[in-house]
């Protein structure tokens, strides 16, 4: 009760976290299956050999089993064990081989020798384990029986996507990728997050349209994209929801231009939110921000996230675990959007009704009553700074802005003043 | 002889310190009657019940005497001893009431338990005494005697108005606030410095008109504006005269815009006065800019200052005393505003009659007869600053921010050149 | 072999040390004759008395001798040891004079008392003698025999210009002052770097046409400005070449503007230099950039130095010698002023002819095999940053600028990409 919402995202991760996911196949289909419990999304699919602007829809990628039997008949590896013991996305193969050949297929972290990295060959039609330094170290001449019970096959590109019709056609996009197999903060923390926020805006009244995308990282950004041309337009701010579970530092990265509304939004959030946070510039790198920011598409789509892509010891290894994310870190993490939701939603520019000089405040019983009195509730200068900002050109978001104070008490000034009749 | 103008300014704010005065009545009349020894300013009555935008005149405030009287029979509050003690606007009252009672109209600093705090109730009808907390907290229990022998009826609400002609329609405001019982800085400082930089400029040649505002805070600013709403649109540049007399460093709190001409040539001024300052963005609080910077006012007014509002200790306090101003501190400050109307005054925009390379200084007796010497005298940089960035639309002020030489030299170096025809 | 450049530079300073330049006469002439054994230029003489702008080229200057014979009959200051010796453009005197007489007429730096100081004046027609303190203090009193053998005459000014006509008739400047004696930093090392950057941009295909100025200061650049008005339009950059090969910190001081194209193409190479640089703002002293960027001329000329104009003890006296100058320090400076017309050179927007999301760089050839391995090469975000920014208006320059990557790896990264076919 105290963490209602956090418990409810961990839980979902949970629940995902043993799914060996891939940019395609079925553990993407469990996983749309899962947040299918939560919310009602809309799951779609697309036959391999698609085009989807400059690329193809890959082969289909399922994986049943996988593991190394040493020299000594020892099964020294398990895809069981661990999902990331598998190249994602390598080809089957079933041979004994030395151990000469087999290390050329094994990657390993030297300077983090117990964890197990997390590696992919999408586009390159290999084989390959990933393993603890330390057990590699271990390896002893002799031949290896190595197995991947994988397909590579025709089939289709799955993703989800979830739509709330608001007044406006004026669209919020919110997109995660699910393409991750056993790793916490990335992204299940995003999938977990997107799928509360979702559950929490559906029957709110809302001004502007919100659509969730649930999708394969790269190539599952561009598939909606190149398939949905005509709605591009109506995106008018957007956030990539990465890495939002881990106790690190929020931090923002801005969309292309760097000064969208969308990041002054983020930006005055997490300036009154009572958090550190750090301010990322745009770079072409990244998540699904780097498709939806390209020269052609240029939304102005930023990612709010805790530790940053690639910018915490745990990334893409077996320690992004479930100890890494907290109900705490995910529900702070979920207050952020829904109050950037709040700015996006309540944002807009009134007119002082009474602008010559300030309106007399007491006779409408919105003044301390004592002149000169030495404690002066924000409230007021709240009062004052809608009141000497409000031009009709100025926003809710500028005077927060300006004033430094938040962006709710400046919103419930204005609705105090709307009240009075001194605001339109 | 050494600093008359000092020794001037503080002796009108010693003559002005006893007498109490509130936004009306007969105190604001008496010192409104002593500016007028030194210059001859407009004094102008407004009627209660008149109304000014959204607000009316109220009524007018007077006070003879009040007092508390102890169980003992010890006269402990006593207004003669300081006019502070009473609540500024207290209506009448003459009764005997208990302790308990009596303590919910006492105003007190427990930080501060030796000074007596100031404390208004323009627009809320009631009474209240100010005093020092320690001797608050030695009340006894008992019967105790208030008398405030006070008027608040219909009368009218007084200030005082001086303008000089200049060259130009176009005005510059200086506007400060009398409403302050016994309080030196805030604003018997204002208004020796307002008299005192009136006086200087009267018989000048100048080019701007200046007009001088001695007004009640608030309702005084609002009154003048609403009744003079065809002069608003000449004034160009304005300054709010307050706290000048302290020892503080020096403040500017800029215009609403925050980069008007006026927020410009008052920063140039305090970058070359030698005294460490402070620049304070704009906020809707404080004292009359409030008003002139309100959204349908829209002035480009700011407020040059010591000590800024509400940020000495001594704010609002009974220790705003004649020992916290000075001589000196109200020389300087003067020397301030002196350095703003130079700038007003002499600011312009040259055009290079020499304009391809440099023209040749020696000539003409503007240069230093050896070319490679190492002392290079300021003035020699003056005059290639001024060459080099006269093109007609670049002036004397930009001039001398781009070189970080000061003003008057600047303007000096412009003249010489103007001699030698090599400017327009 | 290891610094060719360097020694060619330094060894051309070395030949160019012992002439006694002037703003005029046969040292610039002898100095013009130097640069001819290796850029073919054209010499230009401007005969005394032609009016420029508004100077005129003043009477010549030679010197054959000067010396100060002592009571003792001792040549205590010989012309022969050091040119310095001599005030610069000293009229003819022979004659014997007191101690008293002689004090007035020479020049020395107390605080440097073992080196002679630089002094001229060239529009003041007087004498004088510069010299070490020390020996300035050992004067003893007596009649002295004072000789300089020098005229001062109807001549010409000499200047020489070399021009690499490029594909577009928009011109590069380069400019340096050749009328110092006996100083090497400056500017014999501005004249060698000049030399040598013209050698190697001959021959070479080249988009800009290249105009390289060899000028007497101050008079040289107003002289061939007034005679090449219709010019003056097809620069559009340009750089003032001084104090390049002392070990000093490189300086750059911005054109008038300060964002001008040469002021980012220059900062950009410094920034990515691997040497610590200070930028200086315009101002209107220093060397010809005054008059290149004077009202009248106003172009985009900033300029390149290690220590800058007056901000080394050397600077102006006879310790700015051999010494101070070094082969490595000028090859770093040349290498700086090479990157600077490799940007110039290679600038240019393209347009991403694949914008919508990234294209597949995978099945080009030019993407890393395993998509999510850590190590990333920079090469790969050059491409993503390429593709991300070129819309047409957004130029290699600003990529690199926005990207915190090296010109030169952006400007490959775009034509591996241009190969590729997916820029235009």
């Amino acid at each position: 009760m105290e963490n209602k919402v956090g418990d409810e995202m961990y839980s979902m991760i949970r629940t995902l976290y043993p799914i060996c996911r891939s940019i395609t196949g079925d553990g993407v289909r469990t996983t749309l299956a899962e947040i299918s419990h939560h919310i009602d999304i809309n799951i779609v699919e697309v036959a391999t050999g698609t085009q989807v602007f400059d690329w193809v829809v890959p082969k289909e990628w399922n994986i049943r089993d996988a593991y190394v039997i040493s020299p000594q008949g020892e099964k020294i590896i398990d895809f069981k064990a661990s999902n990331l013991h598998v190249l994602n996305y390598s080809v089957p193969i079933n041979k004994t081989i030395s151990l000469d050949e087999l290390r050329k297929h094994i990657y390993t972290l030297p300077d983090q020798p117990e964890w197990i990295p997390y590696r992919t060959s999408y586009y390159n039609e290999t084989w390959g384990f990933c393993m603890a330094h330390n057990d590699y170290l271990k390896l002893e001449e002799g031949s290896y029986e190595v197995v991947i019970d994988s397909d590579l096959s025709a089939g289709s590109l799955s993703y989800g996507e979830f739509f709330i019709q608001g007044e406006s056609d004026d669209e919020v996009l919110i997109s995660c990728h699910i393409c991750h197999p056993s790793l916490c903060n990335d992204n299940l923390s995003g999938i977990a997050l997107s799928t509360q926020l979702a559950q929490q805006l559906q029957g709110r009244k809302l001004k502007y349209s919100y659509r969730f995308l649930f999708i394969p990282g790269t190539i599952g950004s561009i598939t909606w994209l190149s398939r949905n041309q005509e709605k591009i337009s109506k995106i008018k701010h957007g956030l990539v929801v990465v890495c939002v579970g881990d106790e690190g530092q929020f931090h923002y990265k801005k969309s292309k231009s760097g000064d969208a509304y969308i990041d002054r939004a983020v930006e005055n959030v997490l300036n009154h939110s009572g958090h550190d946070f750090g301010l990322i510039d745009f770079y072409p790198y990244g998540y699904d921000e780097r498709q939806y920011c390209s020269p052609g598409i240029n939304l102005d789509v930023g990612s709010l996230s805790r530790s940053s892509h690639g910018q915490y010891d745990e990334y893409h290894t077996s320690k992004d675990d479930l100890a890494l994310v907290s109900e705490q870190a995910l529900s702070e993490s979920l207050t952020c959007y829904l109050d950037v939701v709040d700015v996006l939603e309540n944002d807009q520019c009134y007119m002082n009704l009474s602008p010559m000089c300030e309106p007399q405040l007491g006779k409408r019983g919105l003044y301390r009553k004592l002149g000169a009195s030495e404690g002066r509730a924000f409230g007021e200068m709240a009062l004052l700074w809608v009141l000497n900002m409000s031009d009709g050109k100025t926003s809710l978001l500028d005077i927060s802005n300006r004033s430094g104070l938040a962006f709710p008490e400046i919103k419930n000034a204005a609705l105090a003043l709307k009240q009075a009749e001194l605001l339109q």
